[in-house]
Parts: structure tokens; sequence; C-alpha cells
């Protein structure tokens, strides 16, 4: 069984056939081939060179067929054999990866994904609204009384800060439960189900805790960064609670040694993402159009029958991108606005009800990538 | 307290002050200064803009103060709060961090360490010796004939290559016995303390256990990358097994997003590396010789009283390269041969003890960076 990682290699031409092999070697046998006596680890671990194709100047397409026996059965090793130490070289990025289906299967995407989602917001086909508690150093009364206006404007998610973690200032617990109880107040008024996903972090250890506080508080879904907390730690947690739905934030992505649709999309939705937050084109980072289009087609594509990963395009999004973005990204999605709803300031409540409402009107449709 | 963040930014003059400020804003706050009210959090959270300095044409090193309660207790929020969100910027690289000393005490550092390391080895005062078992693929069996060929050389330390982790065709548990039993005997005809180390990875769980297995077989060093398991799980582990020593492995440690000497050299010894292996100039990988000279001062050069941490060159070295590597290095290093002894075959043990007796001579005197 192999796995094809397809590298984007910068190299002169009469180069390219010899770094195409070491790339081969490096991620998998990591030694001279003419030093190995095994006949098997010749035939069936050492990897192979599938395709050379130029794309550009001094730019190539490589594709490297390696054996699925190296990667295991976690998704640390996985990286490992996919990209380790050729992470290392500045001439290489990761631009792709082709799994068997039971590797696929063995990983298991999102348990909730975004049928859940929707369940959970009580969304048929429109597109869903999410925004985010911040700032940063506000102590847990403040963002609960910041939780509860959001809430009151009826936006289906409220996201912890990618930031909020642990902090004096802010502990978890203190900050959870206070959120939670003030959503679930404000819910009560509204008749809508808003959701509160606090942002979990720390070692394995942590992660259950603090899961085992979101479960106490009757929440069912949070926010991780994958690369943050280690792709391992989010897998095993993702697996250990199939009823939380998990949606994965950014940080710590890279821009460009790992192709983001690649990494926010397919294999954080691999490893049970139900929804993928990444920066829109033409918000404060500089992805482009066709990246993100490319990322959502990675996370709500279909994929050897794992469930769709919801696109959640975010990142100095303001009300007037609006029509915009839902015409850009359709039906299946949900917009996140943080600091847009933030700058109203007084009328956070009424510009969170504009926002929902808008969002509602715009994004019934079919999506346009 | 305030944590200096050093970052590297493309931009043109025009907006260098601009985007030094968005910088500053995306690490702390993360959203618009004038929709906080709160006067703790802009007097004492939101991240600063202490120097622009230009570095080039087009380049500037930016230096943002940032708040240290933000950066929490554990390396995940730690380097989510250092380059999480500006990760994702292309024009941005993380070049340095100025911690306070109350920090790094928090963290800790290395336990065992440069003299650590050194006690292990029986060494004073000369340069280590270390190789790796390779290719992947063999069973534990042909892994430890090997293991045991290498220690009859006298080596220092015998890696597991950082591909092998517990798959089929070479189960963790399998491995660890059968290699420490077969370097113990080998040991015990050479008389030299060889020190075998098994590679670990998982999730923590796995960690745990794999160290326990290492344990049970009398081993006190282990290899890890701490970017495949994850910063956070690296550190827990290195925490909780003060008398392990931890050599870090490179592994999907990126090649520019991050300076290599902050992650490899300051980081990963912050967070408990004794040793760290890097790509040295001139083998498989382009780090220049600056780089590698910047890594092994960030791991051995005195910081807040910490143990230094031993530089490991390694990468597809030979030993054509010694001359260079322990003039370079001296005689605090250990230096890292896989390749460049397997090609040797049948002649494996001799061209290893020619190996060790080869450093013994050279790396004795100072070190010249």
């Amino acid at each position: 069984m192999r796995i094809t990682a397809i590298y984007r290699v910068a190299s002169a031409a009469e180069d390219i056939d010899a770094k195409a092999h070491s790339l081969a070697v490096e991620q998998s046998v990591e030694m001279p081939l003419d030093a190995i006596d095994d006949e098997r680890v010749l035939a069936e671990i050492a990897g192979r060179v599938e395709s050379i194709e130029p794309d550009g100047p001094g730019v190539w397409h490589v594709r490297v067929a390696l054996a699925a026996e190296t990667f295991g059965t976690e998704p640390g090793q996985f990286m490992n054999m996919l990209f380790g130490n050729s992470s290392l070289h500045d001439f290489v990025t990761l631009e792709d990866a082709e799994l068997p289906a039971a590797m696929v299967a063995h990983f298991g995407g999102p348990r909730s994904g975004m049928a859940g989602l929707r369940r959970r917001a009580g969304a048929k086909a429109r597109a869903m609204t999410c925004t985010a508690l911040k700032p940063q150093g506000l102590p847990p009364e403040a963002l609960a009384r910041l939780a509860a206006r959001f809430a009151m404007g009826g936006v289906d998610f409220i996201k912890d800060d990618h930031g909020l973690a642990d902090q004096d200032y802010s502990p978890f617990a203190a900050r959870v439960t206070a959120c939670a109880a003030a959503v679930r107040q404000a819910s009560s008024k509204t008749g809508r189900p808003t959701r509160y996903m606090p942002n979990i972090s720390g070692n394995l250890d942590q992660l259950r805790a603090q899961l085992g506080i979101a479960r106490d508080e009757g929440l069912d879904a949070v926010v991780i960064a994958p690369m943050v907390v280690g792709l391992t730690a989010f897998h095993t947690v993702a697996r250990e609670h199939p009823d939380i739905a998990f949606v994965a934030h950014p940080a710590m992505g890279g821009a460009a040694r790992i192709a983001p649709p690649l990494l926010l999309g397919r294999l954080f939705r691999l490893f049970g993402a139900d929804a993928t937050i990444f920066p829109n084109h033409g918000g404060r980072f500089g992805y482009s159009p066709d990246t993100c289009a490319a990322i959502a087609d990675a996370a709500r594509g279909t994929w050897h029958g794992i469930a769709p990963c919801l696109p959640v395009p975010a990142g100095g999004m303001t009300p007037a991108r609006l029509p915009d973005l839902l015409a850009f990204y359709g039906a299946d999605a949900m917009i996140l606005m943080g600091g847009g709803l933030l700058s109203a300031r007084e009328r956070l409540t009424s510009e969170t009800a504009a926002f929902v409402e808008r969002v509602a009107e715009l994004g019934t449709g079919e999506r346009s990538i």
C-alpha cells in the first residue's frame, strides 16, 4: 500500500532528477540505497519517484510513492514520513498527498462534520454565523458579558479567541463556566440554540480535563489549534469525544511550507476537524482567492467517504464583505466575524443581529466555488 | 513582565510602520485597539512595537514587546502567542525571542544537558560520537544485529533513525528490547558505556508507555522529535523524566519560517532538550555555516542559568568531514554519522572504531566558534 506525496521543488533542470531521488530516499529509508542489503526494504520500503513535471521556470511537481507501512497509525509519524526531514529544505514545499482509502478510514475524519454543525445551529440549508470573544486579558465576567450580548444578537456560534488558554487573568474553568451560563441564559430568551465554543489547549492531560469541564457545562463544540497542541493530541481527543464538534484554528500553520489546502483543508479534516477556520482573501492575511477556494474544496469535497468539514473563512471580515463571502462560499460555510462586530461597541448586539440576518438572507443559495 | 519577539518582515518602507503595528496587535489582543475599553488590557496586554530597524533592502527587524501573562505556562500557548497567527503571513519570519529569567526558569531547560551526556559517555573533555540505526523497514532482530556491530566499534551513542516509530514490521517494544540487549552485550565485551537511544513518538499516553519500556531496559537516553510529537508533549515528558536525557530531532522543523537557531537551539533547549540534532552545513541540507554556528551558540551558550544543550551536527556527514567538523564545533559537541558508516557494510565495526578514534583525537581542543 503506497501513499503519494506531491512536493513542489525549486531546482535547475539539470538537478531535478537527483533532487527528486534524494527526496524519495530522505522520506523513506534515509540512507544510500546501495548500502541496503535487504531485498524487502529495497522493494517495499524505499520511496520511489513516480513523476516529475515542470510547473513554471525552475519549479517542478514531484510525485513520490511512499510505503504506507512506515506511516504507522498516528498523525505525528504520518507527518514525519510525509515531510519530516524534507521540511528542513528551503526549496521544497509539501503540496498534496494521495492516501489509500483504508488509511483515511483509519484516521476517520470529522464525526460531526458539516451536518453535525448544521444540527447544532438548527440551520437546514443556510450559511452559519460565528463570532469571537476578545480581547485577551479580560476576566471571565467581562468575557461572559460579551458572550451574552453576542448571544442576544442570535449568532449561531461564539468561540473563544484562539489566544484564550488557561491564563491567570482568565482561567479556563472560570471562563467556561461563566460564558456557558451567560450564553444559556441569553439563549433561553432568544429561543435560538447559540453555542459557546471554548478554546482548549495544553498537553493531553489538560485537553482531557478541559473537555471534561466543557461537557459538565453541557457544551458540545470546542475550538482547538491542531498545530499548537500537536496533530497527535488533536486526533486523540477528537477520537475520544465523537459527540463533541471540533473547530480547527490555523494558528502555527505556517504560510508556505505545507500548502494551506492540504494542511488546513485535507489534513485537519482527516484527523477529525468538523470545521476549519482559515484566513479569507482580502482580510488581514495574504491567501489568494484560489487558495481559499482550494481549502474549502479540500474541507468539504468528497473524499473516501469521510464526512465533510465545514469551511470557516475569517481573519478581518467586516459586514461589508458579506455579499462577496456568501457568493464565494455559498451556504455550506460558516462566516466568522470577531473584530468586525466588536468594533460596534455599544451597538454590538444589534450589529450581531444584523450580521445574522444578512447571512441568513444571502447564505442560502448555491455555492459559486 | 514582557517578552520581546523579534520578527523579520519583508515590506516596502512606506508600509513597515503599519505592518509592525499589525503584528503587535495580531500576537496580543487580535482586535482593533480603538474597540477596546479596558484600560488594563490596553496598557498591559496589547503588544507594543519597540523598534523597527532596516536589515537590507525591503527587509526589517521588528521588535515587539508582548505580555508574558498571555503566554501562560505551557509550550503550545507560548508558541501561539509568539508566532501563532503571524506564521500564516508569508512576509514574516520569527527570528528570536528574549525571555524573562523567570519564564526560562519555569520551563527549566535541559536536566542532563551537556554534562549529563558527558557522564553517560564517560567523555570528560572530548567530543562525543553517535550513529543511527537504519534503514526503516528492518525487523527488530536485524536492527539489533546492526546495533551490536556499531557498539563493538565503541561509539558513544546509537540512536534509532527518527523514522522508527511503532510500525508493524518493528514494534517499539520488540525493537527496544532487542537493541538494548544487543548493546548491553557488546558493551560488556568492549568495556565502553555505549548507550542505545530509542526514538519515542505518539501521543502523551504512548510517549509515557514507551519511556516506561526504555526504563525497564535500563536505558537513560532517548530521541524525540519535538515538532512531530508537539512541543507541549515533549516538554511534559522531559519534566516527568528528569533522569532521562532527551536528544531532540529537527524533523518537521521547517526551513525558514522560524529561524533555526531559535527553534532548534534556543526553544528546544528551553523545553528540555539535552542535545539537539541539526543538519550541518555541507551535508544533505542547505544550512549555512553561520546558521550552524548560531544553532550551536543558542544551544550551549549561557542563558539565564539553565544547563547547556549539546549540539549534534548531522545530516550526511562522512569520515572525510571530521577534521572540519571538530575544528568548527570543538569538543563540546556530538558528531552523528549514520549513512556514512552504514555505507561501509561488512567493515561497519572497523569503520565505526576508526570514527570513534578519529573524533577522540580531533575533538579535544577548544571550539572555534
